[in-house]
């Protein structure tokens, strides 16, 4: 087939895909990343850190991006981390290295997100829920289940809620008993520092928690660059504890999950990062938060009830008859996700969700709410 | 920063890695993809397979691409399938499935790809080498060793030497024992269908044998789609043996290993199948075995000895001290891999190692070889 044939082909499919730049897709912790990280992002692509011999700058990247993710995390320096190609991925090689230094059960609660369940399933780690009080992990029901060789994953940032677990408490709990701690901060990571200079929170989540032994923190969420950019970082070397010798590659061993690893995602994260800096990651949360805020304001004008205050920039609208309206405002254009269990429709304010997107979409519910008498 | 200086920094790092498009990268399985794979590539980058709901379009092309992986794996048009990021997801996902199955113990060769070991440690399943005879399973020692509910994994076009396992008679063994036959012809599986039409073997690995249950097949390999476009295909549903929920997917189930899946790489290798269709692969394939015979007629003309007539496009040079030869050619700009445990050079004859490349490769390793007197 020539060219142009293809192209006209991609394009029909093209068409039935949803995008960033419409701004409807409300229920996605993605957003569309700056120019430069694009560039870089092709300008990269073809390297494959799986085979890290052939790539000395990408690797050295590689050690930048996982510097800031250090920042970001309150780690140091000589800590260890790579990016990987999602939350999942970094779930899966925490959890692992922690089965690889015998721990054997995982305590979590039922909003920790779905790899976690994947990864115990995968690893065969028995998996025991922690109950869930106002949408954080339960510090009681924690110290009744809590046994000796656990490795507990707390979330920074629920995917449902948006929710940060109590993690001192829970990091002081995992000191009492010998258990390995692991944050998911998938979302929250590039969030919860912001808050806390902005004011909003006083939270910790990250390293200096001396229980905290392993991290989640994606880039391609609010870090701003393309898929896939996950994060993994921690504080001695679990990546040794579960490499592979492979004799045919430059360095003579293959560490991580994945073995290719495309890494014009890790050049763009570099770039996203050096584009907006500290300080511009910060103004992107205060714009997020602010527009959170509004989306509260003006529901509750609308007089639809919030599930609880958001803690970071998801909101959620109790709705009855969820799924339908979802499926309605589906069949409208809007790419929305619910939380079936909270009866919620679930945004993420990602920057492409702006008052203008927001005023747009309480419009259709309303709308909706009205044919449908919900 | 300012996106000028991003671009001069991205540059002195961009320096220091090797590149295709300077044709020295003779160890890997990648190559450049046709500029048409590359605009689709940039269109649906931003497409996230891991939340399907969102992408119809992509969705409808990842189904082609699978269709196609079908027919080079002589597959039905309704067996499963989807495109992953690697080999390396594959065959975590075939074997995953597999003990969710029931089944429980590993037979593979030691020339088996690294994955295959990573999997069965990261599942629990125990693994047991068969041994290899000219660099090909065993026969008699897989009828040896193998047990009901074993997994038998055979490679079609080993990473080592680029072999074939006589996949047919472990087939008929597999059958005897209700064993499960899973392929990797992450490599073999864009050339072996070649191979036969141009008449240079007639044997079989894909779904013509009864036998065989899963197959691992990758498009950014001899497929010419860009990282990361594993694929990973099968006779029954494995994918709901692993699924797993995600109620706040429009979907509301999650199913492989990784959460989120970028997609572009999945349009860029549609874009390629079209560009190239099967009489375009198979002119590819010609003119790899081309230049595979004009590097062993060239090598043994210049007194190197061959391990042994190569299968696929994989050629393997016997060398004393390969490990220093491998660091000379490294500091002169050469990205060779070696087989420490055959004692040789390892070149994959993509399409970037044209005859000047071949020619100029010979000539440095003459020259390293009167130096070294090695």
């Amino acid at each position: 087939m020539d060219e142009k044939e293809i192209e006209d082909l991609l394009q029909k499919y093209y068409l039935k895909d949803m995008h960033y730049e419409d701004g409807k897709i409300l229920g996605s912790m993605y957003t569309k990343p700056p120019e430069i990280a694009l560039k870089a992002f092709f300008k990269f692509y073809q390297a494959n850190l799986g085979n890290p011999g052939l790539y000395k700058g990408t690797v050295e990247i590689e050690r930048e991006v996982v510097k800031f993710l250090l920042r970001l995390t309150s780690g140091k320096d000589d800590f260890f981390g790579h990016v990987v190609s999602g939350g999942t991925e970094a779930n899966v090689i925490a959890l692992w290295a922690a089965r690889e230094m015998g721990y054997k059960r995982v305590l979590a609660t039922q909003d920790a997100h779905f790899s976690i369940r994947k990864a115990a399933n995968l690893l065969k780690l028995s998996l025991e829920n922690v109950e869930i009080i106002k949408g954080r992990m339960s510090i009681e029901d924690l110290e009744r289940k809590i046994k000796g060789g656990d490795i507990i994953v707390a979330t920074a940032g629920t995917t449902p809620l948006g929710f940060i677990d109590p993690i001192e408490e829970i990091g002081k709990i995992c000191e009492m008993h010998n258990c390995f701690l692991h944050v998911d901060a998938a979302f929250g990571g590039y969030v919860i520092p912001f808050l806390r200079e902005l004011g909003y929170t006083n939270k910790k989540f990250g390293f200096d928690i001396s229980a905290v032994r392993t991290i989640t923190i994606d880039p391609h969420k609010m870090g701003m660059a393309p898929y896939p950019a996950g994060g993994i970082v921690s504080k001695e070397n679990i990546f040794e504890k579960i490499e592979i010798e492979a004799p045919y590659l430059m360095v003579g061993k293959n560490e991580g999950l994945l073995g290719t690893r495309q890494s014009g995602s890790v050049a763009a994260a570099y770039a996203a990062q050096l584009y907006f800096g500290w300080d511009g990651y910060r103004e992107i949360v205060k714009k997020c938060m602010e527009n959170t805020n509004y989306l509260v304001k003006r529901a509750r004008e609308e007089n639809f009830e919030i599930l609880e205050m958001p803690e970071m920039n998801i909101v959620n609208i109790k709705i009855k008859n969820v799924g339908k309206v979802k499926k309605e405002l589906y069949a409208r254009g809007w790419g929305i996700s619910t939380n079936p269990k909270y009866s919620s429709l679930r945004i993420v304010v990602m920057p492409h969700v702006t008052k203008e997107i927001i005023d747009e979409f309480l419009g259709e519910l309303k709308n909706i709410k009205k044919s449908y008498g919900l």
